[in-house]
């Protein structure tokens, strides 16, 4: 009989009641070879989404924090932003503005910020931005604006044998430049919205450049296509908080194999934040009618987590 | 001081001879904490092309067999392909106007073989094949076509914490069908040629669906691309065999860190083939150039080999 699982203190960030007794049960099923449930290793994929289900989201994404802060820093190499926009509203921090910014202007920010450099040399710039700012509302570093339960989560998954991958809308390169130090899962478990790169000699060396052409924006059934193409298997576990992940949890749910669906419900407007009254953040309806109908885990930030960032 | 690997009877298929030996040197150094060249176990990434490189590709790449095969198998639910181009060719065994394929019918041929159908139905199909069809000239299963001093190379690699990557210009479902329990790399290690998906519902239960339209081509520069986009890390260790693989080795030559780069030399007429003398094989011109000026391993199958292929 293979147990792999540790006995004492699991999920210790988990208040006791059915989210955290069903997680623990899957989980030990899934590691016993004597039982019905039992899944093989190699078998035991968990995808879990990134914003607002393994960190912060509110009040606006933090890779949009990353975005302006970037601008910020690039424009004494680009003098005419002071009179364009986008960049102007930026560069003056004109709130009114920002508020309003048009799906085309972000996107000329989101090249600004994130392409015509290396996936090394932005991996560097995101790596410093993480390694200094703070989050406007919680006045930490953004990578301590990151769940405890859910590193519980994803310790204790990883240690029975799981292998965790990230499925997200956020910008896979941004990620990459913090996820394997802060969850513990590297670069190649990592899949998000990605622009085209286009190769090319610089001093004599093959090297990648980041294009503005989009290659994938990770979202909806976009996240299950890209599930089977990097890991070509469908995962055991799905874990997300907005019906943007509600295609991946079906697919999860369809399993032949045991598997385990959980929605974490933003619902604790006293140490986060209750969605319902914040019109912005990513939208959990269907989902919450399809977890009670498809009896999923629905984790209550509020009642279920002891805490919720780390100390 | 970590070491991992054995020391006993490694490579044994390999005859002793440079490439050998740099190999070997390349991996005892690689996880010698103690040495400079000393590759942290996460950046261990090592990246194969698959036809020419870890199996054969003569006469004609395994897929097109696979694919001829199918046509075969799924022309009585189409009584229409016995009067219809290319598939007639293909029923009739037409050799004369199979060689003529222009591009287009082949993409009818490969849309009409591979795609309709979810990728667990097209797994299954491929297995299917794999434990049955037969190699026209060497009489025998697919999967007994590899290269024996390849899968030594792998394990060896294996044993030493390297992460093992197929890259190749052949079908991603195509290679997954076979490579986890042939070459002991599982689905999430393969990157390939691929197309769409669709997400559809059927019966209640998501299901994705294999379309025509081309995810990636993955061949020349856009294998670096992909190597990025599903590994996020520059490699350590390339091999391949054409110049369609010298983009992915130029790559893993420029990384700041120790690597290694090996060309596989199709100079064995007796044994297997010398392409030299076989216009239609991937072609290596640039690749032997660059190797020499480069100081790539260049194996000669022929002297490097004490066999090709297994018992
Ligand atoms: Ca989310
Ligand atoms: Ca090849």
């Amino acid at each position: 009989m293979e147990t792999t699982g540790k006995t004492v203190n699991e999920l210790p960030s988990w208040n006791n009641g059915e989210a955290k007794t069903r997680i623990l049960n899957f989980v030990k099923n899934a590691t016993d070879s004597a039982s019905k449930s039992y899944i093989p290793p190699a078998e035991r994929i968990a995808v879990f989404d990134n914003d607002g289900t393994l960190w912060n989201e509110a009040p606006m994404l933090f890779q949009l924090n990353f975005t302006f802060d970037r601008i910020k820093n690039l424009a004494p190499q680009h003098p005419e932003w002071k009179t364009q926009q986008p960049f102007k509203a930026i560069l003056e921090n004109d709130r009114e503005t920002m508020k309003k910014f048009s799906h085309k202007e972000l996107g000329l920010l989101l090249a600004a910020s994130h392409t015509g450099i290396s996936p090394e040399e932005f991996k560097a710039a995101a790596t410093q931005w993480f390694d200094t700012a703070q989050h406007p509302v919680y006045k930490r570093l953004y990578t301590k604006c990151v769940y405890q339960p859910q590193l519980e989560l994803l310790n204790y998954l990883r240690e029975n044998g799981f292998k965790n991958y990230i499925v997200s809308g956020g910008g896979v390169d941004f990620m990459r430049a913090f996820a394997e130090k802060t969850y513990g899962i590297p670069p190649e478990q990592i899949i998000g919205t990605s622009s085209k790169t286009k190769l090319e000699t610089k001093a004599g060396k093959a090297v990648l450049e980041k294009t503005p052409e989009l290659q994938s924006f990770d979202d909806r059934a976009e996240k299950v296509s890209n599930i089977n193409l990097h890991i070509g298997r469908r995962p055991v576990l799905a874990c997300g908080n907005s019906d943007g992940d509600l295609n991946m949890l079906q697919y999860t749910a369809g399993s032949a194999t045991p598997n385990l669906v959980i929605l974490i419900h933003h619902d604790d407007s006293e140490r986060e934040m209750a969605y319902e009254k914040h019109p912005v953040m990513g939208e959990l309806k269907e989902g919450l009618t399809e977890a009670k109908a498809r009896n999923w885990i629905l984790v209550s930030m509020k009642n279920d987590w002891k805490k919720v960032f780390p100390e």
